[in-house]
């Protein structure tokens, strides 16, 4: 019905001005709390940046960092973080469970919305030349943004850490993407790149038998046959009696949450088992609920702008 | 799985920060160009307000303009569309089809996100204060911000319209809720309240027999029994070769979307027939959707904060 009271036309669906990225620093300090708090510093309070959440963590001694908001003041705010990260952090003195070549030591930059992965790898790459150029601490490029299938692997780009890096840097197969064959003395290397947004979901089932979570990870995940880009395991919840699949999705436009949901219904239920509850853990973008929404409502050529909220970010007003 | 990758933890989710209200106000000019688009100029290129769509009407000479965003910048933009309003329309010179008392004629305020419809009422009844004291145009308090059940009803205050309500105002029933018994000489009076976000919302059926349309219209509608919160009729799509079942959804926290399209599918199913696809005509607030994907894939203790672009909204980049 064409409501009288709303009075928005069809056609006119307002246009989606902003582009949104989710990043996610890792810097290696997880014990001295005021280096820790100046790193996090930049991202408070600033417009079109939101810290969602940083965990420090003394035995890794290091320093993870979620944000979200818009590229132009992500990467200014990401740039001062890292500045006060160089000048405080010695690599040489620094002990941790965690493996790491920088001071800086990973910065992947993740397309939310209004933004796809191609931009996110040129915004990486930006990114890693202002970098380069402001500390003069080497960078590697990686998973998406990685110049060759070889770096696309953060562990295989962290072989040696930065111990064994000081002279492997030397060899051909090693050298940094930018910046001389040697590493930043006190600082290290960096790597910097683009990769997809990790959804944590997980499906709790009715039932304590721990084989049918087992064999429905085995059959979703993967690592064993089934959907390309789910992680998966299954686990016991000793305090509800059930079990549980628990996920990593790491391409949720290529393996959508309600296609994981309804192939895992379908196989708990050749057991007589059902679904008890699914969790989303942490963070999610909101294509993949709009996704699963628009999926089971069968929503014909339905637009995110068409969401208020969604229609309101990053606008400066105009329509 | 907890993501080694993205690193958050559960019981630290972002608060949320930002108040979202839609307003949608109804302006009697829909004829002259230059006075439509100085009202529709304070709405443009503003932080905290989007125009979502505006559209002029000659026919009914009425302007209604569809706004989103943050109650402090909507109404200092409101209050400057509405002295442009004010001063360049004379109800004594206007003619147009559409029912109507005053030169700025209604301003619903709509809650959408981080607001509830106290709030809105709140918002509603001070803006008619500053409205009342900024013009001294009377206003009449409507819907949910109504001083009584007779001034619920739009229709019922805006009876006889201007050139009625000249004398009808001196009426004790008739009495504005602010200013005098005597209309604004040029602007008349002016309606104002908070009412709930409308969805309109098309399902279409695998049919082209209209009484299949019609009849599960009469089943979901609250004028025939069906939700108390739902408006809809059964029409003809003639060129899909299908029928619609068209709907206003008023209050979709009552009634929810996917509760109004299983129990169409049930009925549906009757006949034999199917939902072929469905359609959200123009916005939508994110927790109608998220409803909807929580109810499918049994989401337990979802919170719209979890969605990346809703922790985002009207944030200064604290976390």
């Amino acid at each position: 019905m064409k409501s009288a009271v709303t009075q928005i036309r069809q056609g006119e669906k307002p246009k989606m001005s902003g582009k949104i990225i989710e990043c996610v620093p890792n810097f290696s300090e997880g014990r001295r709390p005021e280096v820790i708090e100046a790193i996090v510093a930049p991202f408070r309070g600033r417009q079109g940046v939101r810290l969602l959440d940083y965990r420090a963590d003394a035995d890794h001694n290091r320093l993870v960092v979620s944000l979200a908001g818009e590229p132009g003041p992500m990467t200014k705010a990401l740039l001062e973080a890292c500045e006060i990260a160089v000048k405080e952090i010695d690599l040489n003195m620094h002990q941790g469970g965690h493996p790491r070549i920088g001071a800086v030591d990973v910065i992947p930059f993740v397309p939310v919305m209004g933004i796809d992965m191609k931009a996110c790898v040129d915004l990486a790459r930006e990114f890693g030349m202002r970098f380069y150029d402001a500390f003069k601490v080497p960078v590697y490029y990686y998973e998406e943004a990685a110049n060759n299938p070889q770096r696309k692997n953060l562990e295989k780009i962290r072989k040696g850490q930065f111990e064994g890096l000081k002279t492997a840097i030397k060899e051909e197969s090693r050298r940094p993407d930018l910046g001389p064959a040697a590493l930043h003395p006190t600082a290290g290397a960096t790597v910097i790149g683009a990769r997809k947004f990790l959804i944590a979901f997980n499906v709790n089932l009715k039932t304590d038998d721990i084989e049918v979570a087992q064999k429905i990870a085995q059959y979703v995940r993967a690592s064993s046959g089934g959907f390309c880009h789910v992680k998966g395991i299954g686990l016991v919840l000793k305090e509800k009696g059930m079990v549980q699949v628990s996920m990593n999705l790491v391409d949720f436009q290529k393996n959508a949450l309600y296609r994981v949901v309804e192939m895992i219904r379908m196989e708990a239920a050749r057991w007589g088992v059902s679904v008890a509850e699914c969790e989303v853990y942490g963070m999610i973008p909101a294509q993949a609920l709009l996704d699963s929404a628009a999926y089971y409502l069968q929503l014909n050529d339905f637009k995110p702008e068409q969401v208020v909220e969604l229609a309101l970010l990053g606008s400066g007003g105009e329509a």
